[in-house]
């Protein structure tokens, strides 16, 4: 594709659609929000506020990081601090959809709209993807950012009216584009992340206690295998546990899986054949994490599998 | 060790314990335990009773199997049906001792005493090995087949003595007693099955239906690694649950674990780099079981984790 006339085009678009009314987006630091803030901003400059929303479920230090990359960038994200509003919001939840539904609700119902309201923004800027049209439509999985597809009037529901600048490109197609318009490697190239984050790398109820968990068993394998080229690489805590000795005493531990695959664009994905010296030294990390006593590396593909557990 | 002489010793001293009286033992086709049941023969012939109880928590065809290999050795081994009484004693426990205790109460306070008082036995012969002591004495992990060494009078408790000749012996040196006994290399040389058979395979509650599941792992399992030369191989089937895709469709499917260790002794163990090839094979395979939509290979070495997960 050609990425320069698509930028020209969609700043273009953005620019005519919102006129002289404000807009607002949210900055998560994946490269699809990433993409559409620097869009975003060389479309409407002040017009535009960016919000990042810390709400727990982030990995080791992010929120401070990205606003950080983004204030290189002279461009000014605000962080909203929400940790208590969504751990109440996933407090005794297991089923995975009630799980997406509970943090897409918490963000949208509660969190954005009072920013959106405080804002006086009509036009939200959004970094829908295709393969997440593609696979809230099919069923296979409730994407967080997936609202007008579904038939939810944002308008009606929120306030706001839908900008989605990246909605017919797949992730490939993403990364391209964010390196046009100058997004550092670190985010241009950043792994996928979802959007409810955490929440969806915990099998089970989230609570405070497993997602500092999950955070510390992430930021290990992230550092392990960033250099392992990778499509997408992370840590999964399941509820499930097994039996170990530390200490020469039974422990009932935790189990974590770490999961590694190749894929274009998500909607195929195989599992990295990582050198055993890599696996054993993962593992070996792995389960020096409190209370964590196994380290397993998922096999399957997509199909059958989704890269994802939640 | 010399197995000639070891195994001269025991024959001698069971028939010295036993005497003109009856003796019992339970084979479960493990090593330990044919091996305790060629032995007893060779001390008793008739006045020994073998008996094979079929408790619904054994691989694919092996009660027959079993009591087969023992018929061509003209050593004669009665089948007890009392899987429904083990599936009542499982149902609704997820506690990994308190199945274990489950599975033990079942077996010597329910089906086995029975049979000691059909049979009119005041001995039981017993496959107890050394590991088996250790690891119930130091707390590591309940086994189903240690009673004295942690304060149960066998006699007073279940109206029999106990005699153990392996109790001295690790795993290693056990397979060499079998190979000198004459015991067929599918025994002498069978991967170590825990007492508590696929209860122990499965995290959580043990049910018919997952039994089922785990059963037809198992044997894929086996049959793709049997050539490995590794010490133990295994399928485990856990209670989570994760997304996945079948016919375009979310599905939200069960989970099963392929572990393969290098040991000697099982006290400590290392996993087996088995090759990619092996690996997407087995997963392949396993993924096509009714429910399961994902496969993990467990990275972890004893300790931290013990071999069995239950």
């Amino acid at each position: 594709m050609d990425c320069k006339k698509f930028t020209e085009e969609q700043i273009a678009h953005i620019k005519e659609t919102v006129g002289d009314a404000k807009a607002i987006n949210a900055l998560s630091g994946g490269v699809d929000s990433s993409t559409v803030t620097v869009l975003g901003h060389q479309a409407l400059g002040k017009q535009l506020k960016t919000v990042f929303v810390d709400n727990d479920l982030m990995r080791e230090g992010e929120p401070q990081r990205i606003v950080k990359i983004f204030a290189d960038m002279d461009i000014p994200v605000d962080l909203v601090d929400a940790r208590q509003e969504f751990l109440s919001a996933l407090a005794g939840l297991t089923d995975p959809e009630e799980k997406r539904q509970a943090v897409t609700d918490t963000f949208y119902s509660k969190v954005f709209v009072r920013l959106v309201k405080e804002s006086g923004a009509k036009f939200l800027l959004h970094g829908t993807i295709l393969t997440d049209i593609e696979e809230t439509v099919a069923g296979i999985k409730r994407q967080h950012n997936i609202l007008a597809q579904i038939g939810i009037d944002t308008e009606d529901a929120y306030g706001y009216s839908v900008i989605e600048p990246l909605k017919t490109l797949r992730k490939d197609d993403v990364r391209e584009v964010a390196k046009t318009l100058g997004l550092p490697a670190e985010l241009s190239q950043r792994i996928p992340f979802p959007g409810p984050a955490l929440a969806t790398r915990i099998v089970g109820e989230v609570t405070a206690e497993k997602l500092e968990t999950v955070r510390t068993a992430t930021a290990i394998v992230e550092e392990e295998l960033c250099d392992s080229g990778a499509f997408q690489y992370m840590a999964v805590l399941l509820t499930d546990r097994a039996t170990g000795i530390r200490n020469n005493k039974r422990e009932f531990g935790q189990i974590i899986v770490v999961r590694c695959i190749e894929s274009v664009d998500a909607r195929t994905a195989t599992v990295t054949p990582l050198s055993w010296d890599k696996l054993n030294r993962i593992c070996q990390r792995i389960t020096k994490i409190k209370g964590v006593n196994r380290c397993l590396y998922d096999l399957t593909p997509k199909p059958p599998a989704t890269i994802e557990y939640v």
